[in-house]
């Protein structure tokens, strides 16, 4: 198999994971990079979701719980936010349980990163006709 | 009194602290995370303003500049900064010591946060008619 | 009941949530706390474990793996990691979840602080006699 | 000379700086600051273009890749990552070493930070012309 | 006065200002960089000292009120954090109030940068002989 | 070919990358990770060296360069730091150059970044005999 090959495979790999996972809003991330860095699009598809998040070492849902963790801590992420709380309703997250971490997120971020999180979550939500949370 | 009143009890406590410091502001937040976190919303109110910001430690005015430094800082905090550069002015700091303040977190944490900063406090400046300040 | 009491009776709660969960660490810190602010040790105890992370809504387990995506992504917080990652094995992460979902952090906020936070956890493992992972 | 006029003289050295690296983008900051922070403004040029900037110990298209590693790395830039951008194009790097040094801030900030600046970037380059990157 | 003179008098300027407010704190970074980067202390002492610290807007306690704010807030400049524990109480503030802010950290950056932030305060506590704050 | 080999090959390919950049500081790395997350120094060399860094669209040097701005940037990343100002120095970047892109972050990042990781450098270069620097 030429190396060529084995890119396409990897890439193929990781786009059948991201569209389980993140359905729609992981392909237009990839469409929005097409005529600036298709590489970038390339390596979250083939790396970051065929290599690291195909592992069976943790669940998708897990792997989701943790990740909503990062994005609301690093901050300045909303539009990833939004991406990755629709997947993780996507892979059995319940709203309840996306909030509650969220919620948690204040205690080891602070309330400011706490709320545009939980404020990313309320569009996603609203978006899905989720809204009120009860 | 039950732990229910309690609950209730430290919620009124930090609402009067938020009123009178954030006015609407605070208020609007409270407002928005309603139908999507009503838990945040009270730990926000509860802790933040009945637990903490009641203190008597440290003046309102004091918490206020040391608020704008960690807001400054930690970046991606436009709508925080917003309400607590609201709220400073209603507790008794000059616009010209916040932009001051502002300009000091160019020397700790760089002309980028310093700047994104400088133009969350215009915006609310030129709300209350307080532009330019000289 | 008076309000005293009920903050004792919150920082009782949060403690034996702190117990079960972190253990010696846990304690530590509030030892460690006693001289110089033994309020922010009754706030964490009171409110982070008595209030937030006793919830129902989210398991502990995935309270610990929401906490320690947050703690890789700031960056800086090692003893809080070591603090979490005894915690996410006294709540029944395993040591190969515990890795994996550090190394997702690769992804999310690149190999500085995946590698940051994996030394801490091999730090851990270390001192509970864990080494190697397989 | 009085101290006034070497304030003045350090100004005009680093308007000239930011002139011609910056561009338009520069001079649009300094105008928007003029009514609510000049002293921020002045700070700016004078000190981070006029003392910094200016020094011949790295080349200015070293500043430049040096400066888009930090402001991909900060998050919550995007506003001062398209005046850098440009400024990167005008000190004559090219497009695709600008997306490269982006894909490499995957590595170091992880995929959001690289995704928010290569966005940036797009925008910068559609406004240039320049797309698509081949 | 030639452009060297005008160098010399900031930072002669910025120097008594560092001297009064950091004491030997300040001077040891700029020992410590003098085989390094001269000019990184240059600049730290003739900008941030002298043409930002020495401005009067704002009151030297004020300064490190929002400094603190800060330092807490950027995570990993516990370093830092000790300069300016110890200038703040040159200027006046107390163990108390500075305890405080610190205590408001943990609202707006969460419990690990509050909890960081603490142990400097007490390390520079301890040195100066102020333990137990009561 | 099977997919172990090209994983293998991937590996090599990035180790080679890694030994001729960062020299005995990358392998410290990957020899440290082997008991506890092999895979993370697996994705380190084979994805971050092999995938990205040996990639001709930026020469080694600029990649040091930016990859210094965005290590300065981020904080808490002070081990990373000395394996990347090893590597800028096996690169081609002279001292000074990389001393005059950490005092171009104190204008990005604030003094304290600039400070930290200039003492990271300090420490290199007095590890290879370099100082001072003049």
């Amino acid at each position: 198999m030429t190396q060529t090959t084995e890119r396409e495979q990897r890439f193929e790999q990781g786009k059948a994971v991201l569209d389980a996972i993140d359905g729609v809003g992981g392909a237009n991330v990839v469409d929005a990079l097409a005529d600036v860095s298709p590489e970038l699009a390339h390596q979250v598809v083939a790396w970051g979701f065929g290599d690291i998040y195909s592992r069976p070492e943790l669940e998708p849902r897990d792997r989701q719980l943790v990740t909503l963790g990062m994005l609301s801590a690093l901050g300045g992420c909303e539009p990833q936010l939004e991406v990755h709380i629709n997947a993780a309703l996507n892979v059995g997250l319940t709203p309840k349980q996306i909030v509650e971490a969220l919620l948690q997120s204040a205690v080891y971020c602070g309330f400011p990163r706490a709320l545009n999180a939980t404020f990313a979550a309320k569009k996603v939500f609203a978006e899905r006709g989720l809204l009120p949370i009860v």
